[in-house]
Formats: structure tokens, C-alpha cells, sequence
């Protein structure tokens, strides 16, 4: 197939839309980027990529980060994670303490907030240490993506941490239920850390592709979960990857994937490809209006929705 | 691939787990069933039909119904259909008011009993008569399965009627909210006959055939429904088809499928065929036991898992 | 004290406030009263009357009827009642399915409409029959006004009915429970006649007197139920009388008393006198704004408050 | 009326309850308390005091703090203080944060622990400094008690802040709700301080005595807050006083009071008395069994409920 003409066409094709989504303002550091933007990557098993738009811009991949720290807890404790999250879409908006409380404390699955912050919470148990516990995600992720130049953003840490008082809330009553282990204060700054971690598309396309092998990296030959632990997490992209629009996603796309409020999306094509999508104007869910368009179109064109 | 013989390896391996499940027991015609039986089935494009165990037993198809129902009002309506009834998955239990008063008497997606009903009330309409419908929705699925011998359970349906005070005030919350049209009472008796529909597994592996083939019949080559509108049941089964173990099923399983209380479950491998399993024995979640781990051996055994 | 001049001064006083209420309309017949009207009796325990504004025009007395529906029950079942319903105030508006279902289809208390629909149920087990049941809660209230004219009005029955799916909703749930008896549609029937009984101040002031005097009718020495079930439903009232409004009117009134969407309110002075008052505007939280005003003058200007 | 005489029955008479109640156990320092124990006083308008029992005895008054701190911030900033919480009872659990989400940040009332933190907060804001609230607090509830020695329990406040993690979590919540100004942490110590005072039954039901008489201490003369704003807080602890149980000790008591988790409880008679009871046993909804006991027997033989 002629992936770098189709990767054309979509970006032709998704520039009149620049206009409908919105960034996001809860932090000043993600309000102040400029909508107007749009790259799109695909790295294929042998390490092929085709990229089109500002592939090369670093964005803030924030929630794309819970995929792959969410990875580590599962290599690290396997199943046992279980016991601490669940594997089931959440019907509430993504960052809802009335459901947390419900269930007493256990999230519904690591890619809501209070997952997530569950599972840094294990990383910090696992490193024993929470400056070491940011480090070795930073290591995996730059292990994955074949780059060593990748890190975060502090402002933006900053920022989210002085705005994440809802998340301080969650990891506090998750710890009031006796599923969370460590200081608050640290994890949460460990999750904001890795939220602000800023990669671009062709990097991020690249770091899925284990996900796309069964966990096994096809260009490094090195394995890194399971392939029944791959499939898992493919699942839950698939279903409870893009907030309450994760049905919508699973429609219009037909891939599994995860976005971010910085706009960016990765997904996989499975047996084939790692994806990922970047324009910072997000839709009312708070997916990437515009990337998920590019990567509706995608699956139009290539014919590669699972379904 | 040897189906046949993958078949009977899987009623080899299920056998022993008869002794977990739990047969539904709200009401007596349910809960009078030996849940010690089994059957599957799968029907290729071409109509050649693989079958093992008791796939010529008749069973209460209940919510699988929901699938049928849906894919007529989308045929009628189109994607009028979501200014009803959503297409996300739902976080609470299968039968919740909680969510359906919370969101307004808007259900989340259409195989929630409250978005089923709404189903059964927009095809009470479009029939403008609650018999005509039910005769018409039975037609339907004697078209799919391509046997005029289907016919549902009447003391089922009236043990059904007798019990259903919660889809009745689900119902009822619908009408204060605006979006239930018809006398409750009618339409409930017309969603708790098409429950009461009795197949098996042979009639509905054949049914599923059109969902597997983005709306067209390949043995009849009948076009029921859109490509489009095929796709988005097929992402409503993955990310909604089995109450609150969806994404359990999306993992262990990995295809669309939807299951009912009656202990069958339906699923379909795009492009490539139907499949029905029955065994009456329930897990927690209300999801055929024995079904649910031989649907799990056959995308082990064939690869055929979508991720 | 000189009633008959404090009464004038209130009249007085609250005509300017006419402008701020707003009448029901969820149904026709309550829409279309005209709201710059005002009425307010007061009833001594030696039968002495004062009153003030349209005294002997009939109003739809509402939930007003909720404290004399309960007072039967009560006198009939004693405590065994709070196996089936609560005598806590609920967080929730006054019709909430959450709350209800939350707590497994038992009402938090009998005056939330939940709670008053279980009362009814409980009054067609008593009577055996809903026709009876009906009847004899409206021979109650007339013994109690001393007035055997009292009668219902068939239209606002009629139209409650044809508007009430939410509260038929909220008897299939509590039913889905088993915590309902009787077929629904004759119980809600039931309900919304007793709803729909008219009276006036006078006769309602008149009414109140059992409650004000521990459960026994000062005027006609007769004893309708003992002492504690008095304070109990006088207990409830504070708590529990004016919806989410309940807090406000024990502080701004300070007296046990019950409003209707009708626009009258009952209340009394604990061994000293039974009052109502009507307006048909109502506030936000769905109780009489100038009735209101009018019993927060009363107890300024008498000292009656029990606080 | 021999009051002394009434105090040593009631003594006696829940002598043999002393069973049925049980400690509050979420910290060892109120663990370790002996159940049996019991103390009452009153203290009269004139200062006179009866007590019997271990009125001498200082127990963590808990809740009951919660009491006066609304009283200074409602001297301090009137009704403005509603529009950060409100005075309506819950329906919840008193530590609930499903209803302070749904209701955006703002709590229901001063007596729930969301409330409670808000007036916390409230006070740090007007004393411009935590350490410098807590002293003003103590200054108060000293000056009330006309007693200089009182202070708090420096291992019970540290126990409370080694457990408070719901409470961390909902002042969080509040500030990401924009409902709460200084640091959690700071505020969270102020409130787990005022808390941990130590009063005995004499202290407390002197302390009472302002609000008995519309906000001006009868022995002293010293008015500490308007009649309206005494009469506001009388209603707010009888609707909302005793966390699930407000509708039961309304009934039961008859008399405006607030409880707390170390055993003990305040409450009024209007224009009559200040009252405290003090036994550590807790009942299910977590008031003071004995205690609440011993007020319905001082109801029931003095008369002086307010129904």
C-alpha cells in the first residue's frame, strides 16, 4: 500500500477542520498551543516509517503515558494488578470520584485517572523509591521509542501539579481504602512527570509497536510482556481507551488506541503497524478532534479496522 | 482449518467446568434448565455449517434478542436511532436507574435493558402497532437464521411479565423523560416476547452471518443493513455485549459477541463466519460460564481473535 | 395574643411578595391558578377560628395529604412501618430513583413521594381494597376538619395521572424490591386522588389539631393515635416536610409543618394551635413562597417558634 | 423540678445498656477508651450545674467541635458563609463524597466532615494563619466553657491526621471545585485539633448555654452571635445533628444537639439549659448509645421536648 500518498491525502483532507476542536485550558502551558497543527505517523515492523505534518514537534503525550506505565505494572506484577484495578469501562466521565467510591476504592481500569494513579503508585512500590520509579519509566518509554533524547516538560508538571487537586483527591481516597500505598504527594508527582513527557509522532508510532507484536518490540527482537498481557492492554485501549467516546472511537476508527489532552493518539494496527496522530484541538470528550478524524479516514482508506 | 475437529477438542476441555456456573433463577422456566448442556456451532460464508454437542436444542435467547431489535431500528432510522439511546459502554450494573435517571432518560447504548426497551418502543412505532411489531421482529429473525419454524416461549414471556417490575419503572422513567412513546405496558410485552424467542446454536451462527459480512447476507446475498451500521454494532458487541465482563470478553475472547441470560452467546469473526455456543450455567456477571471459556479456546485454537 | 390583628398585619405584609412565586404547571389544572391569592387560619384547641385573605377557598391540597395518609398507617401497622419505609431526611429532590434505588427500594421517608406511595400500598393491604382504601382516608380527613363536604378533584386526579410515569416508575422499583404489595396503576390511583382533595385553611388549621395535642382531637376529645406516633410524624415534619427546603423552614419558621405543591402549607404549635396558610406561587424548592413568608412573620411576631 | 434527683435514675436505668454499644475503633487512641462509662450535667441559665457520673472525666469531644467553630464563622461572616455551604440534612453517609461531587464542591451542611473542613478553611482565612485559628478556637470554646485549662490531645490529633485520608480527599475536592482557599494540609491539621479538644460533660453543657439563649451567654452577658444566627444553628443540629440518625434523635430527644465519635453529645433546652451526656459506646450510625439513651429519659421524665 502507498502509505505516504494516503498519509497525504488525510492531511489535505482534515485541514478545513482545524477550526471545530478546542485545547485544553485547565493548565496555561497546553492553553497557549496553537490548534492549527496536525502529524501523523506509521512506523511498520521493520522499522519503515511514513510521516506526514509536523511529525518532528514534540507534544505533551499525558494520558498516552498511562499505556505504558500501566505496561510496567503489568510485567512487573501480572495479574496480581487485578486485585488493585479493574479491566471494565468506566460510564462516568474520566476523572469521577463517585464511581471510585462506589467500588470502594478500586478503579475501574488503569486508563481513567484514578487507575493510573494507582499505577504509579505500584511503580513506586516496585523502584521502592519515587525519583528512581519516573527514571525507569522515562527508560522504558525511551527503550520502546528508540530515542534517548526524550524527557518532560517541568513547566508543565508544575502546572499540572498545581492544578491536580481532583487527582490529590483520588489518590487520597483510594488510600482511605487501603488500595494506595505510598506519600500522595510523591506518586502524584510521579504521574504528572510522566504525563509531561513530550514526544512526537514518529517517536510515539514507534513505541507502540510492541503492542502491535504481542509484546514483543519486531525491529529490536526484544520482548517485553507477554503476548496475553499485549492483548489485554489492546482490549482495554479498545475499550476504554478515549474516555466516554471510546464506543465512538471503536466505530469511526476500529483500532485500539489511547489519546491524550495534548492533543496526540496513538493506536496499533494489530500484526502490522504502531500509529499516532497529533493536533491539539480536542472534541468534547476530550480526544484530539482532528486526530481522530485522520485516523478515521485511515482505516477508510487502508481498510484495516479490525472489525 | 479442521473445524469440525477443533469443535469437539472444545467440548473435550469445557466438560469439566459444567460445575461452575448458575443457572438464571428469577423466574421458573429458567431456572428449571440442566445446566449440565452444551452446544456450538459456527456457519461459514458460503453456509457450510460446523456443529458439537446439542446444537439442535432450543433455548431462551433473551438479550442476544437486543442485537436483532437494534439492527432493525438502525435500519428504519438510521442515526436518529443516538438521539435516544447512546453508544457507550455503561459502568454500572445491566438493569441500573441510577445511570438512566443521572443521564436524563437517555440510555447508554442499546443492549442495557432500559436502551432495549427504547429499541422495542421505536419499532412499536415504526409498525404503529405493538403485534405488528413483535410479528415483524420475529420475521426478521426467521430471514437472518432462514428458518420459519423460530417461535418464542409463552410461558416464558408471561413468567418474564410477571417479574419485570424494574424494566417496567425503567420504562416508566423513560416516559417522564420524554423518550418513550407508547402505552409502557405494550411494549414491555413486546420486548419480553422477543426475549422469549427460542433458537439454537445452529439457527443463530447462521443469523449472525450478516454482521460478519458488513450487513449483507453471503448466503443470500440479502443486504439488511449499511456497511457503516454493521460496523457500529460490531463496536457496541466488543465494547458493550456482556454487562459489566465486556472487557473480560474483549480480552479472553477477542471477537464481538453478545450474550443472554438463557446461557447463549453469539459472536462473529469479520469476514469469516457466525458463531453461537450455549450452556445454560452462568458466571457473575450473567454470562454463559461454559460459553464464554469455549468461545475463549476457539480464538486460542484458531488464531482468530481480532487483536 | 390578638390573632385576628397578627393575621392582618401578615396579609398585609406578604401582598407586595405575590410577584416572586411561580405556580405549578406540570399539569393543567394547577397551571391555571391564579397566584395573587393568599389565605391563613389559625385553629385554637377550644375550636376558636381566626383567619385572614380567601379562607374558604378550596385548593388542591397535595403532599399535604402525606401527613394524613401516614397517621393511618401508623395508627394501623405501629412501627412495624419503618421495616418499609425510613424516618431520616433524604439529600436528594423529593422524587429521586437514585436515593431509592441506592437503598434497595426503601424509602428514606414517608413524605418523599416514594414513601407516600408505599403509604397507599400500605393502605389498600389494610382495607383490602384500593376503592376502601380511598375512602377511608378521606373519611379520616373529614373527621379530623370536623367537614364532611371534602371531596376530591376528579380533573387533577385524571391529569396527575396521565403526567405521573415517574411515580409510577418509582412503585415498579420499590416492587422490583418487594417492597410493594398491591397492582400499581390501582395504588397510584389511590395516591393521586388523595392527592387531589380540596380544601381550605380553615378546614386544614382545623385538621392539624390532633398532632398539635399529642394525637388526640382537643375539640372532639377523641384519640386517633398515641402520643409517640404524634411526635414522630411531628419529628418527620420538621425534618422531612418542605422537600430540600426542610433545613430553611425549621430555621426561618421553627415549627413542625408539611407544604403541597398546591401552594398550602400545614404547621402547628405544639399544644397550642393547628395553622395553614396557601399561595399558590411556589419557591425554587417547589414550597409556597408568600405561605412561607407568611409562617416566618407568624412565629417572629408571636414568639411561637420552638426553638 | 429536682434535677439531681432525675440525673441519678437515668443513671441508673442505662446502667445495664453499657453492652450493646461499641467504641469507635479507627484510631488506637479513642480504641482504647473503657465503654463503660457514663457522665451527664446541666448547667441552668443561672449557672447552676447538676451532674452525675464522670462529669469530671475528659473525653475528645470530637464532632461536637464542629458546633462551635460554626458559630465563630458565622460571627465572622454572616450569611455570606452560604454560599459556600449550605444547611440542608444529607441523605449520605456523613462522610460521603458522592454528594459533594454531584453538587459541585459545596457541602451540604457545617456538621457533615466536608462541611466541617470548609468552616476550617473559613476561620484560616480570617485569622489570616492556621496556627493563629486553632488558638482562636480553643480562645473561644474556653471562654464559652468559663474554663481556662481546656486543651487538646496532641496523640489523638496526630492519630487522626495518620488516617484522615477521605478527609484529605475532600477538601482536595472542594479546592478543585474552587470552595476551599489554603492548603489542605494546614487546614486538615486545624480541623483534627479542634477535634481532639478535651472537655468533660460540666464544660460542655456550659458551654452550651449561648445557644439556649439566642446567642448571649445568660451567666456571663456576653452576646457572642445574633438571636437569628442561634436559631439558624439550633435547626441545622436538630435536622442535621447526628449524622443518619438526625431523624431518629428528633424524635427520640426532641431537643437540638450535635454528637460526636468520642461518646459524647451537646444539646439545648431553648430557654432552659445547656446539656451534655458523655459514654463511649457508639450505635450503628455513630451517636453515643448510652448517651443518646439517657437524653430520651431526661425527655421523657422532665417534659421538655420541644414537640
Amino acid at each position: 500500500m502507498d502509505y505516504q500518498s494516503i498519509l497525504e491525502e488525510i492531511a489535505k483532507e482534515v485541514t478545513p477542520l482545524f477550526i471545530d476542536g478546542k485545547v485544553a485550558d485547565y493548565i496555561p502551558a497546553l492553553a497557549s498551543v496553537n490548534k492549527e497543527q496536525f502529524a501523523m505517523s506509521i512506523t511498520l515492523f521493520d522499522g519503515t516509517q511514513y510521516s506526514v505534518g509536523r511529525a518532528d514537534t514534540l507534544f505533551s503525550i499525558q494520558s498516552i503515558s498511562k499505556v505504558f506505565t500501566f505496561t510496567l505494572a503489568l510485567k512487573f506484577y501480572g495479574s496480581d494488578m487485578y486485585k488493585r484495578i479493574g479491566h471494565e469501562p468506566s460510564g462516568n466521565p474520566f476523572n469521577s470520584l463517585i464511581q471510585l467510591e462506589y467500588e470502594n476504592g478500586k478503579p475501574r481500569n488503569p486508563f481513567i485517572n484514578a487507575g493510573a494513579l494507582n499505577v504509579s503508585d505500584v511503580l513506586v512500590n516496585y523502584y521502592k523509591d519515587d525519583e528512581k520509579a519516573y527514571k525507569e519509566i522515562l527508560n522504558f518509554i525511551q527503550a520502546i521509542a528508540d530515542d534517548e533524547t526524550i524527557g518532560f516538560n517541568c513547566e508543565v508538571a508544575k502546572s499540572e501539579m498545581e492544578h491536580g487537586f481532583r487527582n490529590i483527591a483520588l489518590a487520597n481516597l483510594m488510600k482511605s481504602f487501603n488500595n494506595f500505598d505510598n506519600d500522595v504527594n510523591r506518586v502524584v508527582d510521579v504521574y504528572f512527570r510522566h504525563c509531561s513527557i513530550e514526544m512526537n509522532t514518529k517517536m510515539l508510532s514507534r513505541a507502540m509497536l510492541y503492542l502491535a507484536n504481542h509484546g514483543k518490540d519486531p525491529v529490536s527482537d526484544k520482548s517485553y510482556i507477554t503476548p496475553a498481557q499485549a492483548k489485554r492492554i489492546n482490549a482495554i485501549m479498545l475499550t476504554c481507551g478515549h474516555y466516554d467516546a471510546s464506543g465512538d472511537f471503536a466505530y469511526n476508527v476500529g483500532l485500539p488506541g489511547k489519546s491524550g489532552v495534548g492533543g496526540g493518539i496513538v493506536a496499533i494496527v494489530p500484526k502490522v503497524m504502531g500509529i499516532s496522530v497529533w493536533s491539539p484541538g480536542l472534541n468534547a470528550q476530550g480526544n484530539s478532534f482532528v486526530g481522530t478524524k485522520a485516523l478515521e479516514l485511515f482505516t477508510d482508506k487502508t481498510g484495516l479496522s479490525i472489525f
